[in-house]
């Protein structure tokens, strides 16, 4: 009888007494790290293959092995695979459905592995799938960021600093600042994906194997860039998933930061923009009521990705290797932190559409805060003034503007020149919102032509 | 038709759409927020309770609501219930439910009250219950400690300062510096208990309400220690989720260290101790192996009740009041603390049972490190020294005794008085681990004594 | 020769070299620590007077000592005292000078303790004081609150819940939730004080000491509201500093609420207050503009804060029995959290004498939201609809006020009529927004009546 | 009268009255980010000389800036310069100063750029400097141990997992282990390099200049590798301090996994290393301590910078655009960290000069726990059986040689061949530590041959 029917009774030979039905509910993970179970076959299919050409095992059992797999494959898709408790983990699941398939065969996959380089392997095979499908939906949050960017070149937006009218700048080029935050996240997750794509499988249990394997054939079978080239590290590092979900605060910081903006922007003193119905809730008690729950959900789940990498990086302080049990805690923040982050930004990729954007309050909002006062600073440089004598010249004007009530552009030339007398006529073109888009026209500003540049640029890039 | 009823259509008259399905997920909190039926049926009847003695509603009604919450209550109970997505929560679902059984009295038991308010309540409620089945948990534990001590006040275990040898202490006493932790953790939970039993029932939305409430003898009936004082304040405070979550970290930063300190002492090169099988598992390829699981998912396991205090505090930093959508982010890290608390200290207070002490090793180990020196600097101290010059003395006696790689108390007297004349053969009780311990006779220290005045302190203490 | 003044040299007989310089600076901790030092003296005088009671030292002894650290209080008050990185910490420096000021019976003075406790015991008195300092602090933050509170009582405020308009609040109302915040934290301030203000005093390197000590009386002596009752407990044990970083946490979260609230009400947009230029700063480039510096800056600080409670649990987490070295890294988080929350109640309590309220801006925006649709629906559950009902036709009132670009109080009777029969010329008193305010006058809600009487329980509550 | 003389009167015309003096201590940030000194003149340097080649300012002027900046240089540098907190931040303080040495050129200096963007760019010149010091220091470290793994590749260590003995593995082998991780942390730092390295500068307050500037000479100039695209991003992103923080992290968690190992290795049960009497401390009370301080610092220390991490990330959520004063907390976390690693790094490097190997400490060690166990199942695969039944056969074999209390390899042939009957004489080869290791002898295994082609390897690889 193999070791495996018996896990239900006790570990080995060795166990005076079967696991305690409370240790076994606290250590068992097969509850959740059964998502890994299209990784786990993947990983054993590609080490058979590699152990039958190495000799190691037959042809004839490689041959079960694969027709085992495909069946519990099959059962697995179809719901029809009974996951036991008992079995702990999905790899013993697995591999004792597969004993129970094709017997012997399945008992000699194990050969020349461990749970410890095999478990590694398949939360690595995993991560890179979820990050390709995470760059994906990254792109395509910044084409819908691009779409609406490029549908409002021309709309003028108040740009804060200190939540303070600071300056006008284009709607367009607003969207197109969170297009150069995700798309760090991009780069970001293809460095990370780099160091995810390595192989720990044949580093054994901590030392390596006395098996020939040919781990670089392994590698290359399932995609990955390389090896792992020290076992101990191998089987010890969750390196990888600390920077994964580093990567994603980083994602959940920049969505947050959007979603302070949106909500502000569509409280009724802002009114800057207005998200469609199906992307808002209602009030159990407040008849009048739009909420916008998706930014603010968003907002608030920054808190559990955040929380997740805290986790993980407790999880691994101070460990000393190699394997340690603590390291089973590394797949629920994992798992929990692609889940937010897929759904996060595919819902946001969806909600850019339902934007629509109010030009005209936010032209009043610019009016409001003397945002162009920069500009006749700028202009009496032009004139000669250094900025600073500038600077404190136009503080004066817009005092008076305050006591008049009005805005700068408002004031008649004459009170204009009491402030100094080189501004001419032409300060009201420098003075007005469009003329101050315009002139901040280098690399990078936000003069229409320039916003229009960003955008050509992005959409080579994003065409790919 | 009720606005119930059009939940999957849309919010009310005011939405043209209804909510995407991809939002719907997104938002919706019902397949987690269900864990507070119990809560919410509970609130809810105190809740109408009030408001027919107001004269708000009808007895009719309340005999109605009553009468259809006790078949909700069953429904649930027996998993008849019929959760649905659509109904977005465990507010809506359990009312939609009770208008369909009840009809208009159903939809009445909503007035002068909000979801806002209402899932503050419930949340309360449920931790509560929560906190006080933690706190068992903890008297439990600290019973399980005191036990294990009260067996070995006489073992002698070397005391490890810097994980070096330090001084000889008595297992029992090492087993009490646990208890202080578990006993101070216990104080702190009923010192967030209460904060967390405050009525905010009754704040309505954000404002209060307009109906006659007599939101005290609802406190009174729900068993809550008062009212929060402060409408706004009652729907937008996560203070005691921010702060339970504190307090379970620290109960988890002590099973770290308990942790660590059962795995180190279960290394063959410690070999303090045994854990029984139960509660041990063995390695998928290293047939020798028994490993301390237990600790070591425990001690991961910090990591992730540290992530939620993290993310909690991330989620309330910088949300503007009253309430917003983000705090629907707080039950689910809640929720998870709780289980992995409550799992953990039942699991430790069992496997205390489990431990067996290896006395003869634990005294090998003091012998190693020159366990007693302080006790020679303080006898020297006793014949006059400043315990300064005493101090450097014993050094010198160390040094030589590490050279003939022998303890102190093997040091022939003759050789001890070179280092200072006023050594006698007395000098050799000072000497001796046992020695060494019953010295320590001070309030708190480890003298046998001491650890039994200790013990049955703690024995009545947790009597109650 | 005494091991004090070969410090520099090598710590004992026992050192063949000494510690490299690179080492001395890595480990010392004087340059931050030296902060204890009034603590360190104090502990170290009821110390010295213990020994002396308990004839452990002699009566010349204690005159000697206690002259010392006069000198020794004289000099570093006066800046005269020389801080030696040889000397490693504050204990060495006060001891070393101490011996070379009285010679032997400052070399004495160490007995039956070690630095393991004596830093256990500085830290916790230091805390103490700093604690109440808080505790001051809060009180004075709470009742500049309630003073603002009480002069803008009736001062109507959009009460928001999702950022979007809800219902009409008194601004008084709003000032007191922040009071129930900063009276939560005065509470929890009191909670920790209780567990640090404990002595570790007697516990010595881990196991307590050979001297007949009388830790109880030196509790006395210093205040303190118990001993610590397990020796390797007290030395190791940081509970407490975790304790008060997260209630210092929660003080941050509160301040960084207000913060964002501060921060949007001053912008255009709001324009609901101002602050007095004092603490406002200026652009160097937009000559138009006020920053609200102090409550960003405040928020900012959330971080730092929340921070230092992460590496103190970090730090914690699985450390063995019982001191380690990591713990010397208790002290710089705690002593910069407790800076930043003394600095920042200050600078908040003074800046809420330099806000002026807008109270035109704040009704105009509350008129924008309808904010009182519920009071309309309520008025219709008062005349017999089941709330749920009321809620929906409301919600086709707003609608239709929307369409027409007016208040729901500008709709005529007759229209209003055609959403329900019932409706009759008495909505208009509900519709207005000083209607919707006096309404909710039940325990807790922003009726006047409700806020005044709110002020005079905090008066007296603060008046001790 | 310009501007800056005026700091401490008042910012502009446009304030009333002076910030106030509590103020003014909260928000200057001079004490520290002085530090910033020489980014900050590099900077302004290579935006004059591409004011000057744009025609904006004069040769004369550019000429005058040159030399202001040189003699603020060694002023700088030889502590002549004041500081003046009325100037708030090292920015003004250094204009100020230059405006007082050299007049008008100096007040144009500021001409199309502003602080915000000035700042960002100071930041990310000074962090580029100390990452590449980083990259050194960790490449250092990886010298040292490829330097001690080269002289211990035959000693034989205790493989853990669990902190159980599992298998025999090389000291050498276990070393490169590290090296791997701190390889990993230089490619990481390379990564974040890459992001650090582009150049703010030019996007002014927020929305770009009115000036007709060259970003990308500038850019080249400063040996940036581009520049950033988009104003509003260029001035409110902090993603390279988060991701620097985080990498930072990874940094410190293989520290302290490093250090954890070192103070185990170090403790008396263990005594498979001793570190240098340089590197270590005593005791005041125990004069036989010699404790290994700086790896326990170390570990300590990983709380801080995980702290900051933690505190950037908090710092930067839900922050709305574009430049809010939040972001000046962004200096203290990273400057610590920055200390913080690059003395750390140093120390270790050094200490592992300092470590003396005690081979025959662990050889016993491994002896103890079976750790050829799997050594002898590989045996019986090799006879034909499947691998999980080798494995319940040795458990078998475990059991008896445990009743005998003697290792696997000390049972005679007889008795293993009543577990299995294909035990041969040749088992014994197996079952020695020596033939364990040598076994091992796949890519990344423990084997010898595999560890000295691995050091040849990463001694290529750090050569450059």
């Amino acid at each position: 009888m193999s070791q495996l029917d018996q896990k239900s009774e006790a570990w080995s030979a060795l166990f005076s007494e079967p696991m305690s039905d409370l240790v076994k509910r606290y250590t068992a993970s097969v509850f959740f790290d059964k998502r890994l179970w299209q990784a786990d076959i993947a990983g054993s299919l590609a080490h058979a293959a590699m152990l039958a050409k190495q000799g190691v095992i037959s042809a004839t059992d490689l041959a079960d092995i694969r027709r085992g797999m495909e069946q519990i494959r099959n059962e697995i898709a179809s719901g029809a695979f009974e996951w036991k408790l008992d079995l702990e983990d999905v790899h013993l699941n697995i591999e004792a459905r597969l004993t129970q398939l094709v017997g012997d065969a399945g008992k000699r996959l194990h050969t020349g592995r461990s749970r410890n380089d095999q478990v590694a392997t398949d939360v690595r095979l995993w991560l890179r799938g979820e990050i390709d499908l995470i760059a994906d939906l990254l792109v395509g949050l910044q084409k819908a960021l691009v779409g609406i960017a490029e549908k409002n070149v021309d709309v003028v937006l108040p740009g804060f600093t200190h939540l303070q009218v600071a300056q006008p700048v284009s709607f367009g080029h607003h969207m197109l600042a969170y297009v150069e935050m995700f798309a760090r996240d991009h780069e970001r997750m293809l460095d990370v994906r780099r160091r995810v794509n390595r192989l720990p499988l044949g580093a054994a249990a901590l030392a390596g194997t006395t098996y020939p394997l040919d781990r670089e054939s392994v590698a290359r079978e399932l995609g990955m860039e390389g090896v792992c080239q020290n076992s101990l590290d191998a089987v010890s590092d969750r390196d990888f998933a600390i920077e994964f979900a580093a990567a994603a605060s980083l994602v959940m910081v920049h969505v947050s930061r959007f979603s302070e903006e949106l909500i502000l922007w569509m409280s009724q003193n802002f009114g800057f923009i207005r998200i469609a119905d199906r992307f808002t809730t209602g009030s159990s008690i407040m008849p009048q009521k739009k909420n916008p729950d998706v930014p603010e959900l968003a907002r608030g789940k920054t808190g559990r990705v955040v929380g997740h990498l805290m986790g993980l990086i407790t999880l691994m302080k101070g460990q000393p290797l190699a394997y340690n049990k603590d390291n089973q805690e590394d797949k629920e923040p994992l798992f929990d932190t692609v889940d937010t982050l897929k759904d996060t930004l595919r819902i946001f990729a969806e909600m850019i559409d339902g934007i629509t954007v109010q030009p005209q309050a936010m032209e009043q909002a610019a009016l409001k805060g003397y945002a162009t006062a920069t500009d006749l600073a700028d202009y009496l440089v032009k004139k000669g003034l250094p900025f600073r004598d500038a600077h404190e010249t136009v503080a004066h004007a817009v005092k008076a503007a305050l006591s008049h009530n009005c805005d700068l552009s408002e004031l008649p030339l004459a009170v204009l020149q009491q402030f100094h007398p080189a501004i001419g006529k032409d300060v009201y073109d420098a003075l007005s919102l469009r003329g101050s888009l315009n002139a901040r026209n280098t690399l990078g500003g936000t003069a229409p032509a320039q916003v229009r540049a960003q955008i050509a640029r992005h959409k080579q890039r994003l065409a790919g």
